[in-house]
């Protein structure tokens, strides 16, 4: 666009919007620059906050007639540069989208409008003894409709399934500016699944204005084991035995030692120190069920081994065991200057050979890799740490990350389990899908978006759109107490000890 | 086309095919006039039948050069119409591609091509204590590429979910010819979820040549209950009471007075004679748990005004419980001439309601109805009894199966659970859907198939494409055991009691 074009566009954008609910000051755009990788960057043209699905048509429809890109986004805690600004583009910020539109308990579903934060949802519920299960760490911040767009998952979701699983409808405002329902009020729909399609589309068809999740009754009874092993593959191997003996805990989540020791050296969760990994595993479900199922875990895990076993005995003990896994990311700032988190997947049955890679490459890179992992479903969570002062130590990072990527996909993996494509992976899709396939997936990104105008650049390698800008050496999680809310990396949240708070994608 | 264009594609699709895999003749075409539901019926040009993936890519490569349309099938069991020739088109009969070409018991997964029974994978997962979990009524002759394409459920899609739950990777030949591969071996996927979109599609993107799908650990223990009722709105009163003790059983499917009369009329299953109406509720999972839920699904039941109660006490007594339930579709040809039977949702809170206006439009419409539902997740047959003799009967008999998906599509609920929209239903789509949203449908179809040569005239209401010929007066499930197998009614197999045989598409 030409200058005089931008400021007509922007004029026009303007009536859109009363005062307050538009910026284009760069103060006020500094804290839309990046989501919670932070390692890619770019400044919007301006950030509009629309209160209503009209105004995001009329947003969309302006846009389309300008050409100009738009990224939709929430609380920006997306781990893969996926709601990082189109220079020259705009931002739809939909935080005061925020409303719970229908709460129905008889047939265990609420609508919602995409601002929501997900833990709201839950807390909505809670009176009628339902609740909203995927739980992302950074569900006390991250909003339903990134939650949406990148699938997130969770730690609970190795049982409940991922976002997905949980979303029965929804309203979208394509990239053309027309709006259109999917889905419905239940999980029998007539005809293919839209609304898969709308999950995970990394918010390249459109904006999703409001979205019909289930609600599930809330377990009557939660059993929490922590169990501590000398060595890593013994706690695999632990995993691999629970799954065997038919059981289907809620979470199965895997810490290694440098993880246990960032935990430690963050929130004191009281895991044992000299342990080289622990496993956290949850029952939950009716009183009867789980107890018989405990006895079997119990008898399971005593078998494999392990040099101590904690059990939580009350809310407060459970929340302690799980303190230290869900502070994890932001834990590691407290042992290294910076950090990066992957996230990759392999079957479940490969886990053991997969650390073996990730512990070879990270000697071969000269690099420390903390451990955390979702177990039982081969998601894993290798965070590299560095020191972020060396440009140098940056970019061998980011080539660890890579190789890290390359060792999924080669044991019959995928390239991201929860946090998305978005920029971070994008040179990797074609190692995912054949090119018919990819061709493919282009044509049903133009369907909705003909003129690519919503989040490009981003999930394909080649798509023509605005380049995205890099910081130069900004790959890092330092300092992330420093960092303003709706930028940084999720922070523990000093209200809710072991749960983290941070800025919303929804991961993991 | 011309006769001498005809003659031309005739021609060259025969050089595809070797001797005894392509049928032209009339009598061997008349196999393959219709589906499961018999009231639609056209005569293909020609039958093909592939042994591998490339003699499809290069049918539907042919049939794009000469604008020729095709329609994919397995056994033919779909009901609603949906795998019905397209007049002037060819059928792909996918039956030869029946081999499972990789069964992964670590990773619990198969490989399989689409013409394999769905009966065949649990049958081959056996030895390693696997199965595949879906289970249409017609599984032992419905096949995983019907059930992939109308995303086919069954009495234990409650707990399990419908086919899109189980699938994790396919490959399709589009409709252009190219073929692509979407999905993987896990349910954590990079970006939207293809092998949703392509579950349900009803053949109109392409044809399926291989489904990857999810094997579950076969369950410890498995309990079956059945509890006989004065009155139809008491079973469901029992079935919000199980789901209100927070109880997820596999399965709980309700009879009424006349599915009860045609079950006992059929196959004597032995059910309680006077009973207004029976529920069948079936746990399975490890054996302490199931034991657990099951004296809580006792004391349920007991509370819950029964006149009769009866446990299975081992496998045969069983699957003497559920020969009524599995056999009721055909059991009530021994009680009516006629019958249609009907597949509509409703919201599970509503069912009573819904039930309620059936009888109400039952009776203005002067038929019988007799009503067999997964209540659980209030999916509801009614099969609608007529005398075929009477031209005049069958049309208010339509009329009727009409009125019940409008009272669906009234109460909040769809306008097809399991057995897809096909030709029976394409009418209401408009009522599911608003403009925009239909026309989207449209182009992520067009997508796919931008000339409309896969399955066309069906789902779409208005799609173009050659019209498809209704017989004059055929909506008749008369003398089963007279039709061919591969173009009547699911016919009960001699062979399993019990187990519903017939042609595949694979429902309920």
């Amino acid at each position: 666009m030409t200058q005089g074009q931008t400021e007509a566009f922007l004029a026009a954008l303007g009536r859109l919007y009363p005062p307050g609910s538009m910026h284009t000051d760069p103060a006020q755009l500094a804290a839309y620059e990046c989501d919670g990788l932070t390692v890619f960057r770019a400044r919007p043209l301006a950030v509009v906050l629309p209160t209503a699905r009209e105004q995001v048509e009329a947003t969309v429809r302006l846009c389309r007639q300008f050409g100009v890109p738009f990224v939709a986004r929430g609380s920006g805690t997306s781990l893969s540069g996926g709601s990082v600004p189109v220079p020259g583009g705009i931002v739809i910020a939909l935080n005061r989208m925020n409303r719970i539109l229908r709460l129905d308990p008889g047939d265990r579903l609420a609508v919602v409008e995409p601002g929501v934060v997900n833990l709201q949802i839950s807390r909505a519920a809670a009176p009628y003894g339902l609740y909203y299960a995927p739980d992302p760490s950074s569900q006390v911040i991250c909003t339903i409709g990134g939650n949406v767009s990148f699938n997130s998952g969770g730690a609970h979701c190795l049982k409940y399934g991922m976002t997905a699983n949980h979303v029965l409808g929804m309203k979208v405002v394509l990239a053309t500016g027309e709006t259109v329902e999917v889905g419905g009020t239940s999980l029998d729909v007539a005809g293919p699944d839209l609304p898969g399609l709308f999950t995970g589309a990394e918010g390249q068809f459109g904006v999703v204005v409001e979205v019909t999740v289930r609600l599930l009754p809330r377990p009557e009874a939660v059993r929490t084991v922590l169990a501590a092993y000398p060595r890593l593959d013994q706690a695999g191997d632990a995993v691999s035995a629970v799954v065997a003996a038919g059981l289907l805990p809620a979470a199965m989540e895997i810490m290694d030692r440098l993880a246990i020791e960032a935990a430690e050296a963050a929130v004191g969760a009281g895991y044992p120190r000299d342990a080289g990994a622990v496993l956290i595993v949850e029952l939950d479900g009716p009183t009867d069920e789980v107890e018989a199922d405990f006895r079997r875990l119990m008898e399971v895990i005593e078998a494999s081994g392990p040099t101590a076993i904690r059990l939580a005995r009350d809310e407060a003990e459970r929340l302690r065991l799980w303190k230290g896994r869900k502070s994890a990311f932001s834990a590691v700032g407290h042992i290294s200057l910076g950090y990066l988190v992957q996230d990759g997947v392999v079957p479940r049955t490969r886990l053991g050979e997969a650390l073996a890679r990730i512990e070879a490459l990270a000697a071969r890179h000269g690099l420390r890799v903390a451990n955390v992992f979702h177990a039982g479903d081969g998601n894993l969570h290798p965070l590299i740490l560095f020191d972020d002062r060396s440009p140098e130590t940056v970019e061998r990072a980011e080539e660890l990350a890579a190789a890290i990527i390359e060792a999924c996909i080669e044991l019959g993996g995928s390239i991201t389990g929860e946090h998305g494509v978005g920029l971070e992976k994008r040179r990797f899709l074609p190692r995912m899908f054949d090119p018919a396939t990819l061709d493919l997936m282009r044509r049903i990104r133009r369907t909705f978006d003909p003129d690519q105008l919503a989040n490009p650049g981003k999930v394909f390698p080649d798509e023509p759109g605005p380049a995205v800008a890099t910081a130069p050496a900004a790959a890092t999680g330092t300092t992330p107490a420093a960092r303003p809310a709706a930028a940084g990396h999720p922070l523990p949240d000093p209200a809710r000890p072991g749960v983290l708070a941070g800025p919303g994608g929804g991961a993991p």
